[in-house]
């Protein structure tokens, strides 16, 4: 991965993306350089949201529109960049550093590609379509319609045990709804929680009335007259009148790959967050790094930090503090510091008052990484972040 | 109508509108006033295309991408002004000066209205999607794809004796389709041509095969295995594989009338373009002047010089020259300039090698109008421009 770190080039600075990724990037950079050309590029309305409030607006009674931060042309103005909303990038020359977008050509002297990731779509027979994946706040308002029309408390069956499907089983739950989940793993979050933190959470979620159908995928969904009828992958059977698939997200590769960027799983960049071509960056859920996706918020802050500088005629690499990761989970609030997944971890486990804090420790005894769950736990987190943080520097 | 002109405003100009109006009033403001901040606003996608030209595309197998002459982003770039595409406005503050947009708020100093006319929904029973309008770049993609799937020539009903009627039927009968023409009234171009005209016109347009029922309409619709079959107001039937509708245009009013604007069929306006609300202009297919709605190009170039120095602070009433109209029906040209609609006019009609040129007189022998068809008779076009002009004058 050959990236070239460039000096400040002239010709606008062109951002495809309206994410967090994408926004906080021109917010950053204008806040070093009030003259630049900016231009945000998105396919959607290029509104301001918080995506990870997503789930957990349903218990807060929140329609789409109520999680509209900022629209495009507040942010134009405030920031004094330009949003092209509704325009998705068709292709990058990136010889003439131009777009080809629903809108025309756009030209760029660097390039930052905040694309984001979109939800993995599960092979199932039957009726694919009744599959819902909320991933923006237009799948969210989807959710809303459906579950409303229906005038009731309703059946939902989540697909996924990971941090979004345990996240919208907790909403949707406390929202009143009579949720299941399906998961592949034999207990939620598995690969963030040690088995005790999983324990805690199921019970949890169980408590709110979530019942668990785990170690299985569904294989067919078959629309009935009163909602779906699904058949999972060990020939059990569930009813539901909304399906929420929560299995995962794939980064968007394929504008960056047609334009010959070196990619993998995610846009691979280096260091500096520069692709294999020339000017052209990438940030956020669509990059990998070292054979990495980093698909949360911190990583994301951390990277727009550094890529401003560099930017900016700063080149400065990206380095990420511990960055724990937080699980809206009410009923039994998760914070987890993944331990490297090459390492060997002994995970020592204490029971505290409504859940557990466990670190992960490695064969001589140091700290790599830590799991909080409850509010007890949650309550010793500065001290979690701290001590992890020494063993990282020592 | 207290429309009031106002010198040269603070704050942006905006004009809601992407049309020959809206962006012939940009490209005019900002070739008097290099440094004006102006914001296009506009429902579609901003892409330049003249709209005459929707109805002879066919005989010249156009697809809509070659319609575009000039995407959203390349104006912007070359007027160096701000096109908000896909952002249909859905208030207008006249007390904050702020309009509400899809995309968020927007404030102006003057606003210029150029918000063009929509077709005129028939009343069917039945199939009712099945009348296909085509005002705009999208609905000839649509017709475009509809005939395309059929893959073979195909029978069209048009309905509307018209100018877009003929235009259609003329385009579409060149391309090789059977094209069959439902009007209301008893011949062609009704309002526009004496007898002797549409006379010509029917003839020249059914020795390319079209057919006429004239004097009806159109009942109801039925969908069949292959097509749909219209039933007439006589009792009559017609078979088509695609119906287009071209029963005449109404301004678009809703947006100015709620916002407070004075509207009759269309946005009222004084002789400086300006509605009953100060710094609020209106300008093309949208406007009511005198009682009279003006669809043509004519006027909206003759008002748009106007309403350019009204604007940039020369306070200009609009005075339109002589505006002859031209038919585009290759088969039989026509150019009419239509005496006022109050006179008594008497038609003193001369047959030409390949149709008629007529000239409208009132009773005291002046020349109030006149109207050619056939290639001889526009030949005659700059003479009987002339003539008219001078009668007009004297």
């Amino acid at each position: 991965m050959a990236g070239s770190v460039a000096t400040n080039s002239q010709g606008p600075l062109v951002i495809i993306g309206s994410g967090h990724a994408g926004y906080g990037l021109a917010e950053a950079v204008r806040a070093r350089d009030p003259e630049r050309e900016i231009h945000v590029v998105t396919a959607d309305d290029g509104g301001l949201y918080s995506k990870p409030a997503l789930s957990n607006a349903f218990a807060l009674d929140k329609d789409a529109e109520a999680l509209l931060d900022e629209p495009a042309l507040a942010i134009e103005h405030r920031l004094g960049i330009r949003v092209h909303a509704f325009c998705p990038v068709e292709r990058i020359d990136a010889e003439a550093r131009r777009l080809h977008t629903r809108l025309g050509t756009l030209d760029y002297g660097q390039l930052v590609l905040a694309t984001g990731a979109s939800p993995i779509r599960l092979p199932v027979e039957g009726e694919a379509g009744a599959l819902l994946s909320v991933n923006d706040r237009g799948d969210y308002a989807e959710m809303r319609r459906r579950l409303d029309a229906l005038g009731r408390k309703s059946r939902v069956v989540i697909i996924g045990d990971g941090l979004i499907g345990c996240e919208f089983a907790n909403d949707l739950a406390l929202a009143g709804h009579a949720v299941e989940v399906v998961g592949l793993a034999e207990r939620p979050l598995p690969r963030l929680l040690p088995e005790a933190g999983s324990e805690v959470l199921r019970e949890a979620l169980s408590a709110l009335g979530v019942g668990w159908h785990l170690g299985r995928s569904v294989a067919s969904i078959a629309a009935e007259k009163d909602g779906y009828r699904l058949t999972l992958t060990d020939g059990s059977e569930l009813e539901a009148d909304l399906v929420v698939s929560a299995v995962g997200l794939a980064p968007n590769v394929d504008l960056a790959r047609a334009a010959g960027i070196d990619c993998g799983r995610g846009i691979r960049v280096d260091e500096h967050l520069a692709t294999s071509l020339p000017d052209v960056y990438a940030l956020g859920d669509a990059v990998e790094i070292d054979g990495q996706l980093l698909p949360y918020l911190a990583p994301i802050n951390a990277g727009l930090r550094a890529l401003t500088a560099t930017l900016t005629g700063a080149p400065t690499p990206v380095s990420y503090p511990l960055m724990p990761v937080m699980v809206k989970t009410p009923a039994a609030p998760v914070c987890v510091v993944v331990p490297p997944a090459e390492a060997q971890v002994n995970w020592h486990v204490t029971a505290t008052g409504d859940g557990i804090e466990a670190g992960g420790y490695d064969a001589s005894g140091r700290l790599l990484g830590f799991a909080l769950v409850g509010e007890a736990a949650m309550a010793r987190r500065s001290d979690w972040v701290k001590a992890c943080g020494q063993a990282q520097a020592a």
